[in-house]
Order: C-alpha cells, then structure tokens, then sequence
C-alpha cells in the first residue's frame, strides 16, 4: 500500500521539519478539531509561518487566513488535513498542485469504516502518487516535533502543556494510545523528541517513522506502539537501519494472547500476524518487548536516561535486609548476576560499619539517617571494586524527610560525576524535591525497588542485543535447491529436496515391485522400512501399509506384497506412486523441525524435541528465516529439555552442530523459496551422538499450488 | 522458643490494648530511642496514661516520670524497653514485680549478635517466664494501634506523620520493612489499623500477631511480610484461626530464590525454610503471595476496599481499542475470562454509540469527552448483562482536565451506589483531586491499566481460595501403619510398609534359594524382576544384580544363581539378604512420588512424571501432608504433563482417582509417622489405564535413624 517499497526517512523528514504549515479547514475556534493545530502550532513555537486555509475567513486565530493552499505566500510543506472525509480527495489536489511535500490526514471514514471508505482512501493515495505527494494518516490524531515546536495534532491531551523536548522518539499505530503516552510522559517528566501517531497508514507508516527516527540526531531512543504490520519486509528493513544506527527500540504490541488479537481485528483495519512472528521478529533487532504501559514508559525513559550497560552484574545496597532479600529474588527471576564483593572490600566495608551486611545484597542497616555520606561512601567502593553494570540503592522513606534528602544528594552528586558512565539507581519514597534533585544529579529514581530491579534487568538486555546483534543478511550466498510451484512433492520427492538443500535424509527409493524393493533395501543396508507411497493414503498405519524394521529381503518382499495388497483392499480408488523403501534410522534424539510461511513476515523455522516434549509440552521455538548458526543454537538453548542433546543426567551428547547447521540449512531453503513455499514437516529428525550427525527419517513438502490443491479436494 | 505452643492471640491483645504504657528509659529529648515513642503517644491521641520511666528525671516531656515502673501509680499492661542490652534484665524483672503484661523490647544486642547475645536472650525469656511477662522483640521497632492511638515505636518514619486509621493489619519481621510500609502506607492512603514488627521473636512471633488479627473487629485484611518461620506448626495454627475469620491474608516473603535465601540466612537468626513449603503452606490457606512491595501494597488495599470477588469474569471498557488488547493479553495471562458481553446488549451499546466496540474489551472510542455520561452508562449494561465479577474501565488522561473529571465523576458515582458488590476500577491518569473522588465513592483506581488487571487477578484468586479453603485436618483419622525408628527398611520392608499403609506395591518376596526364587515367582505370576537383596549393594544394575522380565522357572533360577555369583565376585564384603524377587510390571504411565521432611513445616509430598519429566524438566509439585483428594488432584494438574495421565493426543487414561487415593494415603502415612521418618522414595510408580490402579515397583524409605546410619558411614 505504501508508494514506496523501501521505508522513507526523507518523506518523514518533510512531515516533521517543514518550512511552514498549511491548516487546511482551520477554524477560528481553538477547541474545535480544525482550530487546534492552529492554536498549538501558535503556542508551541514552530518557527516557520502558519498558514491557515479557510475560503470564509480573512483572519483565523489572528493569522491571515487564506481560500486555498494555492493561494499562500510561500509553498508549505506540510499541510495538516482537517476536513471531512468527502472534501479531503479535493484539498488533496490543491496540496499536490501547490507543490505540497507531505499532508496529515486527520479526517476519519476510509478504509477502517468498509469498503466505500477504502475506495475512497484509494482514490486519496492515487491522487498522491500522482503529485508525489506524502500522506500521513487518515484517521491519525497527527505529529509532534517537540523539539522544533510543531505541533501538528489536535488531541486534546496537548490542552494541558507539552511534555520537555527530550530524546524519546514515540511513534504509535493508535491515536488514543499516542495522547495517553503524550500525557504520561508530561505527567512522568519524560522527555519526547518526536511523536507521530499512523492511523490508517495509507501511506506512510510505522516502518518509515522508524527508518526517520533512526537517522534523526534528536532521537537516541525509540519507543513503537504496534497493532500490526501489513509489510514484514519494510519494517525488516527500518529495524535495519535502527540497528545500524545503534539505537534502541522499545515495544509495545498488543495481540500475545488469542483474545487480545481477536480484539486487535475487530480493531484495526490491519492484519495481526501471528505472535511467535513479531517475538522472532523482535528478537533479532535490539528490541525489549515491554509488556505493560508502565514498563513501555520506564525502560524508554531509562534507556534515554543513562548509558545503557554491556554486562548484567547488578549490585545491591539497602536499608533493609528484608528489602535486599526481595529485590535479589527479582535479579536471580531475571538472570541478573549479583556477584558477590571482593573480600578485601567486605572487610573494608566492615571496618566503615561493622553491623554492615557487605557481600551483596549489602545492607547498611538505617545508619545513613546517622551518617548521611554512608550510601555514597558504600557505593564508591562497590564501583571501585565490584565492578557492577548497575547498582540499585534502597533508601526506604529516608528522602522523605527534606533535611535528610538534602545531605544525603551531594555526596550522591559527587559520586555520579565520579562515575558518569555507571548506571546508578535509588529506590526511596521520596519528595517531588528530593526525587527531581536525584534525577537532575543522573541518577534514575523509583518508588518500588523491584520496579528498578526489572529496568535493570530491561536494561542489561538491550545492552546485550545492542552489543550482539549483528546485521540481518536476508539473501544467504549459498546455493540452494529450488523448488517447482505447480509440483505435488510425495514423501520421497520431499526427502530428495531436503537432501538436495543440505538436509540430510534417510536413503529411500520407491519401488515399483516385490524384487526392486528387496534390491533398493540391499543398496540402502539392512534394516529398512516399506511404506506405501500415494498421496491418497493418510492413515497409512492404520491401513495396514506400513513395516518397520525388515532386517533382509525375504522379509521385504514379503512385506511389499501385504502393503500393496492391503492398500488396495482398503483405498481402492487410491493413486499408488509403489512402495516406499526407506533406511530405518534409529538410536538418537528425536527432533521435529518445521517451517511455515507468515503471511507478513515470511517463512518461520520451528524447532522441537520430539514425542511427549512436542506433543505434550509444546516445547517448541521459532526464528525467522534465514538465520545463521547463532540463532539456530539460541533455538534449541531456548527448549526446556535441552538437556536431551547436551548429554543431561548421562544421556550420550547429542551432534548438536549438525543440527545446527541443518536447521540454517533449512533456514536458507525456506528463505530461498519464500514464494512457493507453503510448509515443511520434518518429523523425525534424529540427532545422533556427538560426530554422527543427524538423519531426516520424514518429511512433507508442501507448496502453495499443492496445498492449494489439497484444500480444494476438501 | 516462644512461652506457649499455640499462637497466643490474647498476648498481643494485652500488648496493642493495653490501659496504660510505661516508657522504660524515656528521655526529654523527643527524637531520641527513649524519647520518641513519647513523644509519639502523647501526639497520636492514646486515651490511657504514660509513664515515662526515668531515675534522674521528674518530668520528661511535661509528664510526670517515676523512677521504676513498680513507682506507677496504676499497673501498665505495656511497658516499652528502650534502654540498652545489659540493663534490659532488670527492666524485666521490674515489670514481672509489678505486675506489667507485656513488654515491647526495642534494644538490640542478643541473638542477633551471636552467642552471648543470645544466652542474654534466654535469661530474658526465662524472666519473663517467671512472671507470665509477654515479649515482642527484642531488637525490634515496636508496634502502633494505629485505630486507638498507640504508637509503640521508635521509628523516625512516625515524625512525617500517620497514616490513615483503616482495615489492614500489617505484621512484618523486618523493622526497616516495617517502617516502609509504614510510610508507604501513609503516602498512599492505605487505612491501617495495626502494624507490629517482631524483631527477634524471642516469645512473641508473627503467628501470634495472626491470631490476633485474625480476631481482631479493626482488621479485614491482613499483610504479612515473613523472613523466616521457626515453628511451622505455629503458623499453620494462626493460619487456621485467619481462615475460620475468612480474611486474606497478603504475604510478601523473600528468599525464594537461592541467592535471595542466602541473604536472607546472613540477615537474621532465623531459619529459612525451604521456599517450596512455604509455597505449599499458602496455597493451602486464603493468602496471596505477591512478589514485589507494590504488589504486597496494592493487594492489600484493594483487599480492604472493595468485596472480594468470588468469580474471575473481568469486564473491560476503555477509550483505546490498542490499550484494550494489551489489557486482554494480561488477562489472558492470568486466566482472567473475558466473557464476551450476551449480543442484545451489545446491540444496545451499538445503538447507543455506533462506532462502539461493543464484545469485551468494549471501547467507547474517545466518545466521553464528548459525551461524560458514557462510561457509565456502558458500564450499567456490562453489569445488568454481562455478569462481571470486576469491571475495569481505562480513561486515558481523561481525569487529568479537571473539568471533565467532575462531569465523569456524578454518574459514576450513582453507579457504584447502584452495585455496591460489584469490584469497579478505573485506569487513568487523574490529578490528585479526581482520583480521591473516584476512590471515595468506592472505586478502585490505577495509573497503568495492566496494574489494574494484575489486581483483579489477585483478587479473584483471593475470593476463589476463601471461598474454597476448607480447614486442614492435620490429623487424619485413616488408621494407617507406623514406621519404627530404630529400623532400617530394606527394599522389601519399604515396599510391605508401604503396601500396609494402603498405596498398592509390587508383590514381592526375599527368596534365599534358587528353589525359593521359583515358588515364589509362581505365587506372584511370570514375569519377574530379580534384584540382589542387600543394603550394601548401591548400584545394582552395574554389578550383574538386576535381572528383568523372566518368563519361566528354569530363567528364575540361572538368574538367581547368576546374581548370587555375581555379587559374591563383586562385593565380597557385602551383607546379603537374598534375592527379591517381584512382580513385574509394564505398561502404563510412570510416575515418581516421595515425600522430605522440611524442618519447620513437617513431611512434604512431591508428585512428578518419570522419565524425561523428571530428569530433565525438574516437572515435580509439592504439598505439606496430610491432605485429602482435593489437594492431590490439584497437585497433578499442577504438572506441565499432566495431560500424559488424561489421554492427551490419543493416549490411554490413566487412573488418575487411584493416583490420588495413593497421594492422600501417602500424605497421610508421612504426617502420622513425622517423628520417624527422613524420606520416601517410590520410583517408578506405574499408573495403570483408568480402572486398573497404580502399583509401585520401587521404594526406598529412610528413617532418621537409619539416615543418621548412613550418613556416619560415609
């Protein structure tokens, strides 16, 4: 849907930084939607003109007024759209002849009202293309370059002040969400460098905004609201960027759970992909997925806050033993790493205040009501000598007291300008003063210290993402097998595919009589197992046309005939390929591996074990394809009976290496094949021990044609 | 080490109720230890007299001071201690003359220093045994009865002021924590009508102030905060008593991680118990354990403000379908049900306002700025139509502008008055003036949404476990076998003690000749495992000592000479029973029972699947014996492969009722044989397709004196 394919930093820079603003269907008064943004755009600051459109007016709000954007001094770059949606196709070919760059559509009644109002937004984005012209919205609540003063929005949150310019880049799918995060943030003392709020993305969206934000100099953080995505491979393409520019991301996306994307539908016009997609998404790009608003707002204001830290040693210093005790529990759910203080600083700890508790949790007991400096004079050492990533200090209610607040800051102060790269936070019931004071001084501040325990932990893992991740290289060099879309794959043109892509499969041939099975069988190596091959016969076990474990050719010939004769007492009509003869794999780690195709975010690899872990557990993980030996071992370290391959409880080791390499192999295949590709099965998969490597025992190929065809068959 | 066994509730009657408090080292200066709680209790308003004892001062701040507390003019039932650690002996010993019930015991320096400290701990204990004295502390903060005044403290957090007389009655270990709370509570508007700190529960402990409170007419709810339990027994009966009153019970209770249990030993004298009984003890009573301050704080208030819940239908209405689906995905989590509203009262709303989401979430759309009845109105149908337990309702910042705060306000209100029971919430970003509005006509209120679904998920969980909790017979009347603890249980003995006690066992005999072997094989029915019968022997398989599955005589006795061979080549030195001889069984689902004896909470069960659930998963639940089916059936469910026992994917059901009968008799042997036992291991026990029962092919049990055996000969 967007005019372009690839995201548009440039188109977002002219919504955002223009010369000047049109109002088209300003208003004279200040509260109606119309007279907002002239209104805001007044107070705020914007340093260019304002020009408002009215035909009926000569002045708006104080400003001279004009009939037509064709009519202005000079040509804007923005104009801001707030007319209904019958006379926005017209006010958009005034904007498009003028010579308009980008145009906010505020205008409600396209697409999310049915089909008429579709057509009408494509009627909208024809006229666009036509001019070139940039389109944000409809159905959008606008942009904020809080920076530079544009207010270009008429929620009625902006009535109550503008939050400080900041560098929070926010960029939200919902209007309603953007006001609320725009107030929090005011509420909150965050500080916003942009905000822009997509509506229906007609046009622009949320991947452009990203691709901006990544290259804006006033954004080092960014903060994505996301209802869905319609183009998996634009929004690749802006985390791309965000990743290159090293900045983080943090997310908030609704939909995790079956009743919240069924609400996502009825919401939004746009289509919510499956969950397991956006996570293997977010996993690989310096993403925290937040989970609720509060921790949304917290780790980006944390995030904008403070040098975000590489390694996860936390400390802690309390007032309270009990205290101490809760938050290590937080640190060890999180994987934090509370290690412990060296001993020659326990003892100097020791000697400070011998009551002290000095290894980590260290306790101070309440004695910094006594002796003020005690919290920084503590600190100093854990950071001289613990070598912690962050450190979290409790202080209970004592910043309450405004004449203790006031003699515990300085030497805080003088410890954070010491120490201006640690992450150092305060965990108090404080007054707004002592609290304010804090923060000026650097540090982070939180009412309840698991809260500050959990950005810790928030923060440590960006860290790690942004240390580690590297660029995503969507089209692998290797070469790979191909496959035909109009072609049916059986399970043997499966195997051979697979085999052919690198996987390595179990030796089959299908044989078309009792003495070219026991052949093939002597080719393949005793034991084998015969199968019926038609695509007509699904239960085939239960039809009889299965045998496992035939150990010589006797027993094969005698087997193909029972299969073939069972078959066609039972699936007479059925269409028979022969008699599949295949190698019997056995001893190994049972694994299922999978792939299907995410309508927005492509082909997905699945990992699991295989039986009750499967079956029972749903043990399994997902990943993007393609990816490299990195993420394949992050697949399988993310099962919970890993232990099965790594040799757990005596277990034999498992060739974890090859199934690494199988499953960027797979990866690769399924990457190069996206567009024909409907689904793989490969069950089992099985992992023998460490240097044997790994044998597809089965496997299913189907591809869009065929399951087309499948389906149609129903 | 408490005076009484079982919590003695009218002990801290005497101590929070007391006619008159004598403050034992008072001093005139009113911010130091002796002179605070002076201070304290003139300002907050105790109705009875206080006497500052003082030798060298007539007068301490302006009352009348006595040199003793024999001096008084009438008999304290309270005298506080605030004198240091070698003078408190005869601080005691003057209240024991005079006649003084309690006493609260603020000076450290017992058994928190070690030793010394300690053995001056129990010559106080034995004063106050003396003369029937009642001790809270030592080295504690003190205790407040905030609904009549008595503030019984030193700490500085009472200078700021208290906090509001209400229905929550706090009891913490932890001082500092205490004080926290204490100030927390005050800075939120949380009501509390008691909060005691019991320091070092050298007499009085928390399970008395819970059996206080559980009686107490001032308390609805009660929050907990435990570092440590020394008599489980004594918990357990003040959990009773809180029970039988049907109040929750919020419990924050650190060291359920190791790191954190490591604090937690190096912060107190107290024992940390093993975290997973403490999970068992609470699960079997009406409490929540939150895991953070802000939840411990949030629960409890909410707990004192609104009925509990008895149901987990949670309705939700917003102005932002986006923030709606993140509410969603946190319900889901919390298996909240978020039943869809019936479809004519949907109807109604999409009459009412067309743009509506009308399912559940409902989203009014930005609607209310417009149109302030709104929100009520949709919520007056929710609760007519849609039979919600809880109804949350997210306003955005709607409340922040002041004006339509007060027009949102009225009709919400007659709501409330309207659905009294009903659990109403709003989620929002209020001023100050809105949100103590909201909260005095009853509604709870919340600045992030998924906050306020984490509540109504405690809350339901709260009123589902009042509602279900049933009293725990800790003594069982099934008469059931008793173990003896001199013995040393063999395999066989295990299994005969066992199979006496009512959990069906492997029919099994001790032959000593081959002939034996074969009689009793017959007797038992082929096939047969053969097991050399010797302690000494650990690893049976290894040595050639384990034969499975004969079929026939002859193969009984070459196996039985076989193993009699080997064990003789192997362990000369072996003391040899014979050989077991036992019934063989197959099929089914393996599963792996024992029972722990946990040294504050008695024996424990655990319930896991065999194999790879076991080994690898770590899948295993515990309950504190004894307990009837209810706590057994729910133990199973608890497992992540329960479904292998309930015919999941075609399998067989298993006989899940036996199962649980072997759970409670299994429970009920390890309570009626607590003193005696050390372990039980049965492993495998084969759970056989429903109807057929389970049988344990394998069983160790250890009694203490057996263990202590084995344990000396390591």
């Amino acid at each position: 849907m967007p005019l372009h394919r690839r995201p548009d930093p440039l188109a977002v820079q002219t919504l955002l930084e223009p010369n000047a603003v049109a109002v088209i269907g300003a208003s004279g008064e200040p509260t109606r939607i119309g007279g907002r943004p002239v209104d805001y755009l007044k107070k705020s600051g914007f340093a260019g003109p304002i020009y408002p459109i009215n035909p009926s007016r000569d002045v708006v709000q104080g400003l001279t007024a004009y009939a037509s954007v064709r009519d202005t001094p000079e040509c804007p770059e923005l104009a801001i759209i707030a007319v209904p949606a019958k006379a926005v196709l017209d006010a958009l070919t005034d904007c498009g002849e003028r010579g308009v760059g980008a145009a906010i559509i505020f205008s409600a009644g396209f697409a999310e009202v049915g089909a008429e109002g579709a057509a009408l937004q494509q009627q909208m984005l024809d006229i666009a293309a036509r001019y070139g012209l940039r389109l944000l919205g409809p159905n959008c609540l606008g942009a904020m370059n809080i920076s530079r003063g544009l207010i270009a929005t008429f929620s009625s949150a902006v009535q109550s002040g503008l939050p400080q310019a900041g560098r929070i880049g926010f960029v939200t799918q919902s209007g309603a969400f953007g006001s609320h995060c725009f107030a929090l943030a005011r509420e909150r003392g965050l500080g916003i460098s942009r905000l822009v709020t997509t509506g229906n993305e007609a046009d622009l969206d949320a991947a452009d905004c990203l691709a901006y934000l990544a290259a804006d100099a006033d954004t080092d953080v960014i903060a994505l609201h996301l209802e869905g995505c319609r183009d998996g491979e634009r929004m690749k393409l802006a985390l791309d960027a965000v990743q290159a520019a090293g900045k983080p991301v943090i997310v908030l996306k609704g939909g995790e759970s079956d009743v919240g994307a069924a609400a996502a539908m009825s919401h939004t016009a746009n289509l919510a992909g499956a969950d397991a997609a956006y996570d293997a998404l977010f996993r690989r790009y310096p993403v925290y997925r937040a989970r609720s608003i509060r921790e949304f707002i917290d780790i980006a204001h944390a995030a904008a806050q403070v040098k975000i830290p590489t390694g996860n040693r936390l400390g802690l210093i309390t007032v309270s033993g009990g205290v101490g005790i809760i938050m290590a529990d937080t640190a060890a759910r999180f994987d934090l790493d509370l290690a412990p203080m060296p001993q020659a600083a326990q003892d100097e700890l020791h000697a400070m205040w011998p009551p002290a508790a000095t290894r980590n949790p260290v306790d101070t007991t309440a004695q910094p009501v006594a002796d003020p400096d005690m919290p920084a004079d503590f600190q100093r050492i854990m950071l001289r000598d613990g070598n912690y990533d962050v450190l979290i200090n409790f202080l209970s209610m004592l910043p309450l007291a405004p004449e203790l607040a006031a003699k515990l800051r300085p030497p805080l102060q003088t410890l954070k300008a010491d120490y201006p790269d640690a992450v150092l936070m305060i965990a108090a019931l404080c007054t707004p003063e002592a609290k304010q004071g804090f923060e000026d001084d650097g540090y982070l501040v939180y009412e309840d210290p698991t809260a500050a325990v959990e950005t810790a932990a928030a923060l440590t893992t960006l860290g790690r993402k942004i240390a580690e991740s590297q660029p995503w290289k969507r089209t692998p060099e290797s070469v790979t097998a191909t496959l035909a879309a109009e072609r049916r794959y059986s399970e043997y043109d499966s195997l051979q595919a697979l085999d052919a892509a690198g996987i390595p499969c179990a030796q089959s041939h299908v044989a078309t009589s009792a003495a070219d099975a026991a052949a093939a069988a002597q080719q393949i190596g005793y034991p084998v197992v015969l199968k019926i091959a038609s695509a007509d016969i699904l239960h085939k076990s239960d039809a009889g046309c299965v045998e496992l474990a035939l150990a010589d050719a006797a027993s094969v010939e005698a087997a193909y005939e029972r299969i073939v004769g069972n078959a066609a007492r039972q699936h007479p009509q059925a269409d028979i390929d022969g008699v599949l003869v295949a190698q019997m794999i056995s001893g190994g780690v049972e694994m299922a591996l999978g792939v299907s195709v995410d309508p927005t975010f492509g082909p997905m690899v699945m990992a699991g074990l295989g039986g009750v872990f499967i079956e029972i557990l749903e043990d399994v993980t997902f990943e993007l394809a393609p990816f490299d030996k990195t993420q394949a071992k992050a697949m399988l370290e993310r099962l919970r009976g890993y232990g099965l391959l790594t040799g757990a409880r005596g277990r034999p080791v498992a060739d974890v290496d090859a199934l690494v390499a199988t499953l960027v192999q797979l990866s690769v295949f399924a990457a190069a094949n996206a567009d024909v590709l409907d689904s793989i099965d490969i069950n089992p998969l099985m992992v023998m021990t460490a240097g044997q490597g790994v044998v597809a025992a089965d496997a299913v190929i189907l591809t869009k044609d065929n399951n087309a065809m499948r389906e149609s068959a129903k």
